[in-house]
């Protein structure tokens, strides 16, 4: 059993929460299950995380977080170039989900399990992401790169039209060799469609 | 009981057979329901259909047909302007799979199940939408309206980027009013990148 002297941060708690998680799938996974990998009661669990559910949407969040997070930085690269930036977020979400999907298919599948019932929490995410989207298509309107007259619906136009490329029920397509191919093929005709 | 003197033709057993889905549902459905839903005997379905799963795949060729033929029309008319066939090709094939799934949610679910289980009818059905989609492609390189140098290529880009609005596991976003805004807004950029 894991030392308890150690502060017992809503942080840690995720961590187990992921370990459990992945040991005995979203069906069966207990907060008493993570109370004893913690080493602590289940009453201090729900010091942090008042319910199950209120556990299972930030571990859930905390997973999605970790896409976000790594996109922002090329939201954040202001000097570069706007079309490349646009390029290679798309393609840093596609492999992000794919590393996610193929890595570790098992914990994949407990998650796409749990983003099932946290509707609120996926939809702040693709929201976020479509967030992210939208600053770098300002930027190229800004730049003279991109022409349109309302980038936030842009935005989530090109979300949409790579759905294939980052939604979860694809994650089959995203092990063929080809999908870099398609990929391409699809974000070409995309970034050539914004031009000014 | 029908009447048994009416030719058993594989239309008919199809017929049948989508009743028989439809009341039963994938799980359940037998050859031998089949045939007593027809007043035949078992070997009288099998004579056209040899095994159960070649009945199966029959049926659910014969439901994704129906889609094709409807958009075949519009890739018919070589007198109209490619640009228009095309965001109407689009447009006819999510009001197409939005009907089948709305009005009769239980068979679109029991297709569902069943095209899960028919690869190779479901590849080729999927090879003759998107050739429809070369088809409208080429034909606008030949007007001078779309520029690229591989239609296919570009028809496979166009069919991937508008999945969410034909792919069944998007279905229930179909209900939702602002889908075809959502639609519009992909399906004006894909036309911009096509544009010559």
């Amino acid at each position: 059993m894991p030392p308890t002297s150690e502060t017992l941060t809503a942080e840690r708690i995720l961590e187990a929460t992921e370990d459990v998680l992945r040991r005995h799938g979203p069906a069966k996974a207990t907060v008493v299950d993570v109370a004893r990998a913690l080493g602590v009661s289940h009453g201090s669990v729900y010091r942090h995380f008042r319910t199950k559910a209120a556990l299972r949407e930030a571990v859930t969040k905390r997973w999605l977080d970790r896409t976000t997070e790594e996109l922002a930085g090329i939201v954040a690269a202001t000097d570069r170039d706007p079309q490349t930036r646009l390029r290679d977020w798309l393609a840093a979400l596609l492999e992000a989900k794919r590393r996610k999907a193929g890595d570790d298919p098992e914990l994949f599948a407990t998650y796409s399990v749990l983003a099932a019932d946290a509707g609120e929490v996926v939809g702040a995410h693709l929201t976020e992401l479509t967030d992210q989207l939208t600053e770098i298509v300002r930027a190229g309107v800004a730049a003279g790169t991109f022409t349109t007259p309302d980038p936030a619906t842009t935005a989530r136009a090109l979300f949409h039209a790579t759905g294939r490329f980052h939604d979860p029920g694809y994650a089959r397509e995203w092990e063929r060799p080809e999908v870099w191919d398609d990929f391409a093929a699809v974000v070409d005709m995309l970034v050539r469609g914004l031009r000014a």
